[in-house]
């Protein structure tokens, strides 16, 4: 042993639980003025599971979202994505089992009358109602199960967190449990929540959204200050999970902010907004690290840090060459400290560096410095495999420049997973 | 069903059976003025394994070369990039089980002594002998079994099929078996052959070659002719592979011109220069579906082909997406046709395009026109799914630009190999 110090990974600052936001019960209910339900109407076969979620404001409000670059977006994507635009909703509803993608006219036609459906039901505008879709992609998704199910949905709609609880199983498709977060905190002298849930196991490798979240807060946000930071948000959150390299041709991510905590308007630039961003990235990060822990098959929750590159995107390319290598993410799976095969990940992204200023930290501990091995206790290796987190830290030794990615293992489980999800 | 036709694929036009080649036994000995050879040298715990290659020219002579683009490029590709410039080689040295990798100077140093020692025992200029290395990456190689191997290689040097089919099982790793291709034809009325050898089943995204290739001819290239015939035909043969898309540190692929078969040197631009190239480019094309057959764990060799692109680039960037796609890749060992991880692997990547204008086409069916399903008989796909061999094709609309990837499916046993390949 030379006795080398693990690479020191730098933590955020000013994050949410410095401004003192504590954890709360809620998902997205727990933001004053939001109310959610999740309901089983027949988009799946089996009748016991939940698979239309309804989310509603009391009111129409400000409302940002962010969608999948896909180029095969789906229809919801096209219609949501239009009617994000002006920065207010009342509603969004959510169907899982179909994922309304590679379906032309006629998925764009169920759509925009899914949201009709739930304006007629509501009473509102149905421009101000958002809409989402999840699973099998290229069947065609009917309207009768909206028609029979948004009615169930609507009466079941709860301002409590079992409402945003049922809403949040009910987007699940592979996933193997609901994922919800939310924070509450003081701003200006004001208690306001940040709070939602997510789905997402397979093709997870959002860009500029994860698969499906809906995220609230009572704070009174500006339209532009909603969409600033729930880009900020995600830019550095979702956007920094993968567990298959897979973008979704669905991904979608609502951010509703009812005002109902009171106070004047937040706009950029104020103490206030800084302290409900970190909230609203608090969470983000939370549903983000559930994502890439309860990636299809996983086994180990995958902390990816590039220190050292010498510009973002250098780390952020080295960051998913390691994240999306599958003889990483299978080494990992057997837990096998195999640093070679994150260095071979990192050599091959075409991002410049020296390899004999590389170090490589594994599990905490130095494997790797200068490009070189350096000898491990495999015993203690093996271990500290029995954590649920893996870290692997790499100094480029290229510059200040520094991103961390979320992933999981690759396993058994995901290829059974994926080789018999539609047949 | 609606009788869509099924896609055309553009065939290579002028391809070496077109010339008259045909093919032929004897490896990389096919070609005369050629000897190898592969022993059992200690590398490797198990000493029924060979694990230490020689191939020899009888005399000095043209030699072309091309290496990984991995910035953490292992000692013996530092070594042999450096000595292939001079375009004049007379054997190349590989041993497996260990990848001389991320070793430093020390490692250097290896690489350098067990050229010298292959020098020495042929009588010839240390700086005229190649040197490759494939196995663990970040342990150090010993020169010990260089001293022991080298001369039992050198006593075992044939000219014939049997030291080319050594040479080619000492350099496996994963490989389930040795992969060798020869062709033979005339060529300004003399008798040329093309041939070698070729190991590669995982970490395998070959970024200007592959993980190792030897090839020869006795046709009487030039250096420059070697040269750019090699890199053309490596980058549609060897480089339009992906296994797992982990390129190696490893990479070398080698090309020996004896210039045995006699006549006047062939230059760019001749005639016969064409035949020996469509050769050599049969030769690679065909170790490279073979390294895709025996993808680690595979069950299938998966070939994509990617019509109306707008350009190479994009061509290629999608046909990538769509090999490296793991839900592609799992769907097809679940012999699941489940085109829209197609189009969704597609539309990930950046590369514009109008998913109405897409077709897709599976084991030649149309299941996609216009961007929209098309009714299959299933029963038929899981027939079709038989076959060792499953096509994707995909055209984008957008021009006329195209290419041919090869790949495998992602199965269990991939996870098994990798899961616990070095502890």
């Amino acid at each position: 042993m030379q006795g080398f110090e693990p690479l020191t990974v730098p933590s955020e600052k000013n994050g949410a639980l410095d401004l003192g936001f504590v954890e709360c019960e809620g998902g997205v209910c727990a933001a004053a003025g939001m109310a959610a339900s999740g309901v089983s109407a027949g988009f799946r076969k089996n009748p016991n599971r939940r698979d239309l979620a309804l989310v509603v404001a009391d009111q129409a409000c400000t409302c940002a979202a962010t969608f999948t670059q896909n180029r095969f977006c789906a229809a919801p994507v096209q219609v949501s994505r239009e009617r994000a635009k002006s920065g207010v909703a009342r509603a969004v509803v959510l169907n899982s089992g179909n994922a309304n993608a590679a379906t032309g006219e006629a998925g764009l036609k169920t759509a925009l009358e899914s949201a009709e459906i739930v304006a007629s039901a509501l009473g509102c505008d149905p421009e101000q109602v958002l809409v989402a879709s999840t699973g099998v992609i290229g069947l065609q998704l009917s309207t009768e199960h909206f028609l029979t199910g948004v009615p169930l949905a609507v009466h079941a709609l709860a301002h409590e967190a079992e409402g945003a609880h049922n809403a949040a199983l009910a987007v699940m498709t592979t996933d193997t449990h609901p994922k919800e977060c939310a924070v509450q905190g003081q701003v200006g002298g004001r208690t306001i929540h940040v709070g939602g849930f997510v789905k997402g196991s397979g093709m997870i490798q959002p860009n500029m959204a994860t698969m499906l979240a809906v995220l609230s807060t009572d704070a009174p946000l500006s339209a532009q200050a909603a969409h600033s930071m729930l880009l900020a948000a995600v830019r550095h959150s979702f956007n920094k999970v993968t567990v298959d390299s897979d973008t979704s041709t669905n991904d979608s991510c609502f951010l509703f902010a009812t005002g109902a905590a009171g106070g004047e308007e937040i706009c950029e630039g104020s103490q206030a907004y800084e302290a409900v961003a970190a909230a609203v990235r608090y969470v983000c990060d939370d549903l983000a690290r559930n994502i890439a822990a309860d990636g299809e098959g996983s086994t180990k929750l995958v902390t990816v840090d590039v220190l050292g590159a010498a510009n973002d995107q250098d780390a952020d390319t080295v960051a998913r060459a390691i994240a999306n290598s599958p003889l990483v993410k299978t080494a990992i799976f057997g837990h096998d400290a195999n640093w070679g095969r994150v260095a071979a990940a990192a050599g091959k992204c075409g991002v410049p560096f020296d390899q004999q200023q590389v170090d490589i930290d594994l599990l905490g501990v130095p494997v790797c410095r200068g490009g070189l091995d350096v000898p491990m206790d495999e015993q203690d290796m093996l271990r500290r495999f029995q954590d649920d987190e893996v870290s692997i830290v790499i100094n480029l030794g290229m510059g200040q420049a520094h991103t961390r990615i979320w992933t999981c293992d690759l396993t058994h489980d995901y290829v059974t997973i994926n080789g018999d999800y539609r047949t």
